[in-house]
């Protein structure tokens, strides 16, 4: 007879080990976004491809760092990543992933057990949750975080480099300030080039092909108070939109803000 | 019988050393404007005050550092001063000089020799062209410089901490950029933190108390761009602002532009 695991049964919480997190996803208890869930920890974008076109992916990334900051990359076909975790599962580790056929959405589900195959490339990239840590940190504001909203993100026409058979524009994330506390966000971000570093744009979003703040393509609004200047920052939802708009015929990636949660303490990516 | 040597009969260039420079200034052959000359090392905004009042401008120096960011502080009475250079004089060696009885200037002299007291403590304070270099360097544009102008310069309702008997508002220079090169050049600036570092506002000007952009308080206008931000740094010329406010019985400053040439270069004031 055995007793269960007090960690079995209850969601996990900021102060969770990433391990168990990434337990509560494969196990199915934890089906709901992880802003927060282990708090201090990198969490982390994917994009699963198969083998043809992660090649050319690799070679995107690489030309883009902003928008895909690369933090591993599997061997084909491997569903574990020593240096995001131990006791982790590419599979079916984050809580919810979306399938794309023919460049376009087919199911959103939670684990690809049932569509692995040995010719899957991983990829995981940085993502906004740890410079949104590094920010509140050093107190500033994080607009959609105080107004319990997702991040409101934008097409953008700033363009990226074609790579890979890639290509496309930028799209970006927004987070109103006053102008001092921008140049202090532009510094701490700047720490992170590995989860978007520093900004892209502030000021006039026209400038970047944005004709209405009020209605991102992404997430939600947010309100920008007197005297903020909008600050924009390149946003991991970039690489979905350039694997839809290039039409592959097959790719798994997260569901945005379900994201797998590795054993990378935020402050490993910090420049200095 | 003795031959001139070359370089006491022409005048320095940005080739010469900063000690050829400041034997120019020594010799009466430098009465210019000292901008480019010796490119690549650090020039000083110079502030010489009697050792009462000095006690309290360090402490207000140490409370407001963007505006007087510190490189070295004199013995009271010494002329030299070896963390700035050898074979230098801190009371001949600046091109002009402005002398300042009862809060208000009295002359522009070429040296303070006749003005030198046993009680006088000399302030050498970082300077924009050492950030200026390196904006140039990373080929950000410096409009004032394209322009063949002096830096347009603002007082602002940015109020400095009031310390040792000094207070006053922020005097901010202004360099018009687009936003992407605006977020370079924070980085840029950020790592020089002795030469007023990261900027203190950008966009509206109004919000630090600037009416008019073009009419500047000091310095020149410039033309702003179509699609460019002003983005404004804290300046060497509030504390000679500062000391006019507070009435200051005897002080001497350099003659804003006629800097105090160092051996120090730009690249040591580098944060990394």
């Amino acid at each position: 007879m055995t007793t269960p695991r007090p960690d079995d049964s209850i969601l996990p919480t900021a102060h969770s080990s990433p391990a168990e997190v990434r337990r509560a996803a494969r196990e199915g208890r934890l089906q709901a976004p992880t802003a927060g869930l282990a708090y201090g920890f990198v969490q982390a974008n994917l994009v699963i491809l198969p083998e043809p076109q992660a090649n050319g992916f690799l070679r995107f990334c690489q030309a883009n760092p902003k928008p895909c900051p690369l933090l591993a990359v599997s061997e084909p076909g491997a569903r574990s990543c020593a240096t995001l975790g131990s006791d982790l599962d590419l599979a079916r580790d984050v809580p919810a992933y979306r399938v794309f056929r023919e460049g376009r959405l087919q199911a959103t589900v939670s684990d690809v057990e049932a569509e692995w195959r040995d010719d899957l490339v991983t990829f995981a990239l940085g993502c906004s949750f740890t410079f949104e840590h590094a920010l509140q940190q050093a107190g500033l504001p994080v607009r959609h975080i105080e107004e319990g909203r997702n991040v409101p993100m934008y097409r953008t026409s700033i363009p990226l480099v074609p790579a890979g058979g890639f290509a496309g524009h930028l799209v970006v994330s927004m987070r109103p300030m006053k102008a001092a506390d921008a140049i202090r966000a532009i510094q701490v971000t700047t720490r992170f080039p590995q989860a978007h570093g520093a900004p892209v744009h502030l000021g006039d979003p026209s400038r970047i092909g944005i004709a209405d703040m009020r209605s991102p393509d992404y997430g939600d609004a947010v309100s920008v108070g007197e005297g903020e200047l909008p600050v924009f920052w390149a946003c991991g939802v970039t690489p979905q939109q350039v694997l839809m708009d290039a039409g592959v015929e097959f790719a798994i990636t997260h569901s945005p803000g379900h994201m797998l949660v590795t054993d990378i303490p935020d402050s490993e990516l910090a420049l200095l």
